[in-house]
């Protein structure tokens, strides 16, 4: 109630409560439906086994948004648990919107209305432009975010702690954001994706109107790798969430440092010509730290001046001026460190001038140091000019931020999601000669493999042997591989083996195939993204060198070409000094059909086709498992 | 002298100046020869131009230790250049150690001596131990250092501005730490190693005893990439330099955060009996980017407790009791951000008590976001508790310490280097057969290969045919490999060969291999650092994949090893799911015949055998170029 009634909220503010009369000054009723009177928002802050009701109470007189701040629910026990799911059953009966529970409620700029429990005073002092909306799965990081922000010239147009998600989740307010235009920048903090394919489309939406940064907590390289062994989750949702998220235009932030640097970074309304950037430094060892961190981080950086240490503000002035007008700069980055006869704040009000006279420039700095630079870095402030502790810090920011720019113009919108029948997991691979007739309806071309029974002159020579069956995925591993010569070869291979002992498994001769690159294509389904498709280095190369490129849904043949662009193996696939390349084209359509297929079989949990063999003319599946 | 007469030192300061009789309240003298005394260290700061002169009139009375602080050298002009020349001839011959010139100057804190122009004043209230070592090639860095911890409990043993190092350089400073007790971690700040083999040596026997850490400028990934081509530079010699610190022991800066914040957790002494990290924080969400960013570091975590948001003191006192006494944590990071009721002064306060309490323990915090911490952050910091601005900052630096207390019992030393012979480049390419005559003296073994002429009948068919030649470096991309099934093949190959109209080429019939893996092996001398080993994927996809290990110097057989399995490809080298593995035994082999003849061969400036074909069973070098 502080918060409210400090944060300037015109509206009528109703408590209630079962002991008192007055609270915060105001008269406090029993029970909501004591009140007479249309009521808005209803912010519930009671303990967790009383909620459930006090929901109902609201929904009954009408009410239709609902803050749930009260913890103690899914993320706590059982009981908690069962006490969200009746939540839901309330809210969907009377279509009621919930934020939270287990949130720290939100905060809306336009309104005026801090309806947040965070113990957050920003300085009146600042003059902010409340420009950025801060989605929150993480409570914790949210009153960090907002105390941090308390004494800096930093403004959200909306704050959301998401909580629990149980009706409102971070679609529902990126949707939102589409059609809001105070907001600049979208900065999402998030553990779980619910509706993976709808915030694909709502990021790809909305990336193309304002830069969205997303720091996504589970984001470990162990894990990914771990996630990519062969068998079970082959794709790595999480690699393949943060690649399709990047090419549906969103920053993906590294950590807290680029989270935290971005907002400073955003300070006035910016909309570049030029997304490269130029650098003026009194320091040539710091000079040199930045351009190896702009390389690092793919910015382009079109030139630079080193001042020389004994640079003074005039010095200053002359470099940026000539910056600025005559080499025409958009972005520009100001280095100092404080060295004998550096002085400091006039060379920071000249820059805070320029930056000033020249609104559409984007000015920042790194002056680095403690006691010497304070006073500079206080007028920077004051100028709103995001200065940062250390200039490969700034790259990392002015990175993300100057590419976002580059690409913006070429964005693709993914596509909404459809409604799809969902299928219970029976976890159950189909047979060998099934999977290759799978693949065959969806046009991928198939090794001819024909099985072996007593029709050993029907088979061509030499010829690759193979056991097939459920159990046997690793094929090579289990010795379930062999090279036949002769009619006579092959008869010694299948009377000797004993994997044939299991009635389940059967052999199977099929051609072999020389001159071709072993890749695989697959897919894997995933609960919130939908099929995402893999390309990559086949057979024993798969696990080794671990070059795979993924992609979620939405399949063209541009996509498909960019898969297969970053792969690692791409130059060898193109054709590398000299040699002949691979058939690309016929590598497109096996992936386009991999994709077609993953859509139109939805009770296909996951497929690979491992190896495919891409040669110079033409591709042929050798090998596929589709696991229902 | 305002900085000397502060610093609290005790010996006599003896003003030089041509114009004044008195200088900061000293007896001046015209002529350094008027002064009639011994003079331990002569500090010039005068124009460029005269130093010459003065470093002259030092050396003739005797003076061994000269610190030239005046610019204006090799840094500025070709007449500086030539100057510094002249100051080296002098300290060459009256044998004077020269720190300078262009440099800040040093601080010796065991002497309490501030011999630097910085604009340096320590806050004499805090309380430090002058523990650090710092040395830097630049002189900002090293100004922003000294002004960033003149208000913080971070201090250092000894400050070291190298500037042009035209005697003195950063080998002299290491070898003096090795005998330093007061020194507990070492910091370094480098643009350019002038004797790479000696800095190998010194940093590896320095890093047994205590850590070093280097911020190397300069490694850009673009431009160690660029280095990477075939042709020129194959070895890249900034990734080289790093891998080979790192084996040395060295800790590698990724950047001028990282730097900062090391100094930041070195503030006691520690000597580590477990290098496991505990984590115990009141924010899930910060909690699981550090364990995520543990995860990329590659630093181990034993475990961590989740407090929720509504901890308070009692509730940190009673985990961080547990941690560190019941579950005897030796390394403890603890996490905060300000929410509803987190009393953050009195957990700052409970955090210092433990640390008084166990000295030995390694406790830090992240204490994230703003004015709600501020006053939490200054009893950390009074309590001597390093405090990191986020999580996986702390992470990175306790990644780089910890981890290099877990290796420190293995680490070897580098052997100082010896006088070698120095050879004129001639850039001239050995021809095809004596380079694989050259091999062979080393125990390399080579691909049967003869010239042809008119033996078409010696050769065994099918054979490989190459056109070789001085110009002829990438073979496969100039068409100058073929295969022969037979002798009318082959001699349509010669007959119709335009290559071959070159009297400078001929061609050669070679075994062909098959069943072998391609690799390169081969060395590149550098200037610094001596012959660069280097071994990874062959043939067409060396440039493909930049699969490559590389080692400095000094190759035994367990280092060749750690090469081999450092590769992306071993996993297929040794044998991966069922299939059998290559001769790594013979691999080791080539590969210290390649140091071997590196060693014994000044002459030869790079050499590369690409393929080397790896069989199952030996090894064959099937092509040599060397430069010499």
């Amino acid at each position: 109630m502080q918060n409210i009634k400090t944060s300037g909220w015109s509206g009528r503010l109703v408590p209630i409560n079962i002991h008192e009369k007055i609270v915060g000054g105001f008269r406090a009723y029993q029970k909501i439906s004591d009140f007479n009177g249309p009521i808005d928002l209803a912010i519930i802050v009671i303990p967790a086994p009383l909620v459930v009701a006090e929901v109902k109470s609201c929904a009954l007189l009408g009410i239709k948004n609902i803050v749930i701040i009260s913890a103690g629910f899914g993320e706590m026990s059982e009981a908690g648990k069962q006490a969200e799911v009746e939540i839901k059953e309330v809210a969907h009966k009377y279509k009621v919107n919930i934020l939270g529970p287990n949130c720290l409620g939100f905060i809306n700029s336009k309104v005026n209305l801090n309806a947040t429990f965070a113990n957050f005073s920003p300085d009146q002092k600042i003059a902010r432009r409340h420009n950025i909306a801060f989605l929150s799965q993480s409570g914790a990081i949210g009153s960090a975010v907002l105390d941090w922000s308390a004494n800096k010239n930093i403004g959200f147009s909306y704050f959301v702690s998401l909580g629990n998600k149980a009706i409102l989740d971070e679609n529902d307010f990126l949707e939102y954001l589409l059609k809001d235009k105070q907001t600049e920048l979208v900065v999402v903090y998030l553990e779980e994706i619910k509706n993976g394919e709808r915030f694909m489309n709502l990021v790809s939406r909305l990336a193309r109107l304002k830069p969205v940064a997303i720091l996504k907590a589970g984001q470990t390289k162990t894990g990914a790798r771990a996630a990519l062994s062969h068998t079970g989750s082959m794709a790595g949702e999480t690699a393949a969430l943060l690649a399709g998220l990047k090419r549906a235009g969103a920053i993906i932030l590294e950590d807290m440092t680029e989270l935290f640097n971005l907002m400073r970074l955003i300070k006035k309304p910016l909309r570049r010509h030029n997304s490269d950037l130029y650098i003026i430094s009194n320091a040539g060892g710091p000079l040199v730290l930045t351009i190896d961190e702009a390389a690092k981080s793919n910015l382009a950086v079109t030139g630079y001046m080193d001042l020389l240490g004994d640079a003074q503000s005039p010095k200053y002035q002359l470099a940026i001026k000539e910056a600025l007008i005559k080499k025409k700069v958009d972005n520009l980055l100001v280095l100092l460190t404080p060295q004998s006869g550096t002085d400091v704040e006039k060379i920071a009000e000249v820059i805070g001038s320029f930056s000033k006279k020249y609104p559409q420039k984007l000015i920042c700095t790194s002056f680095i140091g403690g006691p010497a630079i304070s006073a500079g870095k206080k007028i920077l402030a004051k100028c709103l000019i995001p200065n940062f502790d250390y200039p490969e810090e700034a790259v990392r920011v002015l990175a993300h931020y100057l590419n976002h720019q580059k690409r913006v113009a070429d964005l693709r919108i993914y596509p909404a999601p459809k409604t799809q029948k969902k299928f219970v997991a029976r976890q159950e691979t189909l047979d060998y000669l099934e999977s290759l007739e799978l693949l065959k309806k969806y046009k991928i071309p198939v090794a001819r493999a024909i099985r072996i029974k007593n029709n050993l002159s029907a088979v061509k020579y030499p010829t690759i042997v193979k056991i097939v069956g459920p159990e046997l995925i690793h094929k090579t591993e289990a010795g379930a591989v062999f090279k036949a010569e002769n009619k006579e070869e092959l008869k010694k291979i299948i009377s000797n083996n004993k994997l044939l002992a299991n009635p389940k498994n059967y052999a199977i001769a099929q051609e072999k195939i020389t001159d071709a690159l072993e890749l695989i294509v697959g897919f894997k389904r995933d609960a919130a993204f939908g099929p995402i498709i893999i390309v990559g280095q086949g057979g024993i190369y798969t696990e080794v060198f671990k070059d795979l490129s993924l992609e979620v849904n939405d399949l063209d043949e541009r996509r498909a070409l960019a898969m297969i662009r970053s792969l690692k193996i791409y130059p060898i696939i193109k054709g590398v000094r000299g040699q002949a390349g691979y058939d690309i084209n016929s590598l497109v359509k096996v992936i386009l059909g991999v994709a077609k297929l993953a859509k139109a079989n939805p009770q296909i949990r996951e497929l690979d086709i491992n190896p495919l063999f891409l040669k110079k003319k033409g591709a042929l599946a050798a090998d596929g498992r589709a696991v229902i």
